[in-house]
This record gives C-alpha cells, structure tokens and sequence, in this order.
C-alpha cells in the first residue's frame, strides 16, 4: 500500500515545498535562483553560514534559515544533491564580503556539487570553506571519519554555528568553532519501516516487519546490524552505549564523564510519534543522569526526517564553555526555535 | 500491516509518555498527582490557565505548558478524557488564588469529567471557568456550536489565552478574551489514512484507499464527505471554502474581508510530511492574499497530531488589537515557540 501523497506533480515537489516555505517565513526569507532560500535582511559584513541539501528530510535543511541560525540554504530535488549552479546562487545571495562557510551532511553527492559551487564561487572572489557533518556513529569507525554520514546532529551543529556566526570575526574563526561544534557531536539512528519516494510511490528500503534496523541511516543505509523488534526500554542503552563507546574509541575527544554537560536531541524519523519519542527520551534521561551527564538542554521531534519514515535517532552534544554560551543564544527558524532561559523562567 | 511502535506495556504509554515529557521540560515542569504536568514557577496571585484532555496526540495538549502558555495539563489515557480526580490534582496544582480556566475540545467525555472536576475544586473553594474549544466547521453548522469538536485552532487558542493570562486581572477578564480568541478561530481538517491504538495496534478508522475524509475529525470522526483522493492545489481551496462559509453564515462573527489581519495554521496529523504541508501552504497564501486577508503570522508543522494518522487541517485565526498584542507575546514549550519579531528581526 503506497502512502497517500497530498502534492501536485510528482516531480515538481522539491520546487513548491521551497516555494510554500518561504511563504512560512512570512516576509523574512526570499527565494533566489531556481531553488535557494535566503534570509532578507543579513548585516553587511557578517560571515555567512550556508546549509543545504537534498529535499524530502524537511523542516531539515531549509528550516534552519532564521535569525541567529543559517543565513541561506542550497536546496536540491528530492534526496539529491542540490547542483552547482543552485549552491553558487545561494553562495552569491549570502555573501556580505567576509566569505561564505559551507556546512552539510557528509554525502557524496552534496560534497561534489557543493566542491564545484565553491569553485565557481571563487571565480567571483568569494571565500568559501566547508565543514562537514558526519555525526552518524554507526557508519564508519571513528579512524574514518571521512566515511561517516551526516544525520539528526546537524540541528545542534546547525544551531551553534548559525550562534557562531553572529559574532565571528573572520571566516577562520567560525571555521573552528564549528569543527568543535560537529567533533563533538555523535548520533545513532534506528529505523522500523521506510518512508517512500514522492516522484514514484515506492518505498526508501526494505525491512521486515519483525526486525529494526539498527544504526540505519535516514535513507535507510546499513548500520551494525539488524536486530529483532524490541521496547524502548532495551533500545535505549544500546543505542546510547554506542554513544558512548564511540566518544571512548575517538582519539580527538575525550570519553563523556561524570559533570559534562550536553544537549540531547531525539529526533523522529518521520511517522514515529512524539509518543515514542518521549517514552525513548524518559528512559534516555534515567541512563544519562545515572552516568552523571548534565543534560543542559533537550530537543525532541520530527526535524530530519526522511518522508514518512518510522524511526529514531538519538544525538548527544558535549558543550564547553564557548559551545554553552552558543547554545545560549535564542534562535529563531521553522525547523527550531529556542528561547532564552527556560520554558517556565 | 500494524505500525511498528517503539513502546513498553502498551497499557503504560500515557504514563510513560508524560514521565519523558516532564524529561523534555528539564527541570520547568513537575509531574503533578497521577498524570498531570505543571509548570514550576506560576506566581503567586495569578489567573491560572488548565488545558488537557487524552494522550496520544503529542506534542498537544501537554505540551502546550510552557511559558506565556498554559500553566499546567490534566493528561487522560490514550484518547480518553482525565478522570475527574486527575482533573482536581492538575487544578490544586496550577491555582494561585485567583481562580483557574479550563480550556479543552469540546469532547462529550472531556466536558463531563472537566466539569466534575471544576465541581471537586469548588469544594476546596476554587473557583473554575470553563471555554470549549470547537474550531472544527464540519463537525456541526454555526448555529450548533455546542455539537462542534476541537481540533488543530486549539494551538492558536491556547497561545492567545496563556499571553492573556500573564496580565489578566481576573478570571472573567481571561475568560472573556479566551472566548473572543476561540469565536475568531475556524479549521477544517481532511484524512487519508488512520493512526492505530498503541495498545492494539488497530486503526482508528477506516477508509478507502482512493478516498479522501473532507472535514473528517483527528479520531476519524465523520466530516462533511468522502471525495476521491486529489491534488493539493484542488483540496486547498476546497478547504478554505469551508472556513470562509462559516465565517459568512455565522451571525456571532463578521464574514472575513479584505484587508483583515490572520494566523493561518497547516497541520500535520502525524504522518504527512512538512513537504506536503508546505505545498499545501503555498496553494493556501495564494488564495489567502487573493481574497485580501493579511497573514500575519503562519505556523506549520505536525502539533495536533492522532498518532501516525495521515492527513491536514487548516485554521484560521482573526486577530483584532488586543489579540494581535497577545499574538506577539514570545513564548515557548514544546509544542510551540515563538521568539519576539520574526525570523530575521
């Protein structure tokens, strides 16, 4: 049974979700070139931080456009990589003179597109760097990092370099904040059942009914292993145990100990419920207080997503000083909001 | 094919549901009694503000405490009604002297355990108002709003009511500005597919694979048709239609005119994607603008939600003055965030 899509052409989908966001920044963000957002009013001067990607995982990429967060994003068709030309227009409507920093999931697809904008960026004198996400713990060992996907922890990275880039002096400067923002970032992912593409119905992968999938990515890449359907409660420390070994193994950061403190993101996939997500999130938060994290701030909901995918990631952000008054700082997008203080305060 | 959920005893849901939510709060909110949820710091002498009603529909109702929003939740079971002495705690809980309003859809089993609820309180010489909500056009003409459900506008309603409550003087003062918010807010909701019962796996309803329910209910509650399934740009103004009729045909409100200030709403009911909600939303600001009314904000995204239920709802909002004010009161939980000014300010 194929999910009943409520769109127009299927192959025009990527181009009016950009179209209706815009509409939902209400005046804030405009639309550039064939499919790019970028916000109306960025300082001259500002180093400026761009995001992109494919389309199909919204509120994600195009979502985090917003104040103190991305200033522009490059979006592509439906699990593809935006094109060159698409990441030069961006490129060109985010410039304020001071150089653009690229910041994506580490694909293949989006690392050469977005390699060629920056090449055709240059031809127009416009600085660019890149750092890459790849938080996904389950997709290489961490002595290959350059193997590892980019999933869910970009909301966090996302949301302190947008906080970085506020301030930041030079493009240097946001650079490194931003490597520490994504070095200490590590997620793992679960799925149970695909999403399915919108051009052609189909589903994103195959699993059996029986089974979940366990370190799976958004498009439903392999992760470790296949294991049998179980409760919240016996998947949460597995999933977080490879967290956790995974910060132990990495020879760049230190293993999480008693007294750090994080921000803990869980992410649904798409059709997973909140429900779920806050069942995961309460035995989640009795395994990180036992071991002593301070958990400084937690997200949940449906913000990388992949169509109507049923699954769930859970994502640990280890702050530092610099990194804390970051994520201190109130952002504002489609994809995340954040306040000063608290809820109650 | 039942939908894979990642639960514990699928009889605990609500109660686990609520624990990982007291969890996402971090510390702003207490678990109150049984299952309800209220914010930590509600001044002394303050008009308080109840909202709630079953689970299963996250991140509403429960996830509408937060700041500048409701002060507490009385959290029923899976789509069933807070028993009356859930109702009594999250009321103890939340009052500061002043009296306490509850606001909830109008649901035949919510209404008669709310109201012995209110009745309970009463006896601890609390004084208790209550305002329905009954948004859903389709669910009954204008001149039977006693027999209309709540659906999505409650989060607009919500919004305005907790602003009105940080300075409302009396609880006849909030009642009244409660009652004018939901007066101005109409939505019509439309389903393709249906959620299933966490403790059964079993749908929540059934229809056809080619049909579509126009104005069908968020439990699958019948609406005005069944029409074959379509476009996103033929259901649009379809729906729209609905909302700009019972503005016209109701002598309690003025039809909506040019030059009228809104907040327009898409929601998700689970399941439907941010992409399709945004091409939705493209159709709507089209017609919106059309017709001449000024949208003066939008939200989007999945926060009245019947789990993995497959469908949208438009609401429209009319603000005056005095609710434009509230409207740009910030607040945050985690169903719904709104800094000051907008996305790029």
């Amino acid at each position: 049974m194929s999910h009943k899509k409520l769109i127009n052409d299927p192959l025009k989908v990527a181009d009016e979700l950009v179209e209706g966001l815009v509409e939902a920044y209400n005046g804030d963000c405009v639309l550039v070139g064939q499919r790019s957002l970028a916000l109306s009013n960025i300082p001259d001067g500002k180093v400026a931080l761009l995001v992109g990607g494919g389309s199909g995982h919204e509120p994600i990429y195009h979502g985090l456009v917003g104040r103190n967060l991305a200033d522009g994003a490059a979006c592509g068709d439906i699990f593809a990589a935006p094109p060159p030309d698409i990441v030069l227009e961006a490129t060109q409507a985010v410039n304020r003179g001071k150089g653009v920093l690229y910041l994506y999931g580490n694909y293949a697809g989006d690392v050469m597109n977005f390699d060629m904008g920056a090449e055709l960026a240059g031809d127009d004198d416009i600085e660019v760097r890149t750092v890459l996400i790849w938080d996904d713990v389950c997709s290489a060992p961490p002595t290959q990092k350059n193997n590892r996907r980019g999933i869910a922890g970009l909301v966090p990275i996302v949301k302190l370099a947008g906080a970085a880039s506020q301030s930041a002096g030079s493009l240097d400067e946001l650079e490194a904040t931003t490597r520490k923002a994504v070095l200490q970032t590590r997620s793992v992912g679960v799925s149970m059942s695909p999403g399915s593409i919108p051009a052609t119905g189909k589903p994103t992968f195959d699993i059996d009914e029986s089974m979940i999938g366990l370190g799976m990515g958004i498009h439903g890449e392999p992760g470790v292993a296949e294991i049998p359907m179980t409760t919240a409660d016996d998947l949460t420390p597995r999933m977080l145990d490879l967290i956790f070994e995974d910060f132990e193994k990495d020879d760049e950061v230190e293993a999480l100990a008693a007294g750090d403190e994080i921000v803990f993101f869980v992410n649904s996939l798409g059709s997973t419920t909140m429900m779920e997500c806050l069942i995961a999130l309460r035995k989640a938060r009795e395994i990180l207080d036992a071991k002593g994290l301070k958990t400084y701030d937690v997200i949940v909901g449906p913000l990388v997503t992949c169509q109507e995918m049923a699954g769930i990631s859970f994502s640990v952000t280890r702050l530092d000083d610099e990194l804390k008054r970051l994520w201190e700082l109130p952002c504002q997008s489609v994809c995340f909001t954040k306040m000063e203080g608290r809820y109650g305060g």
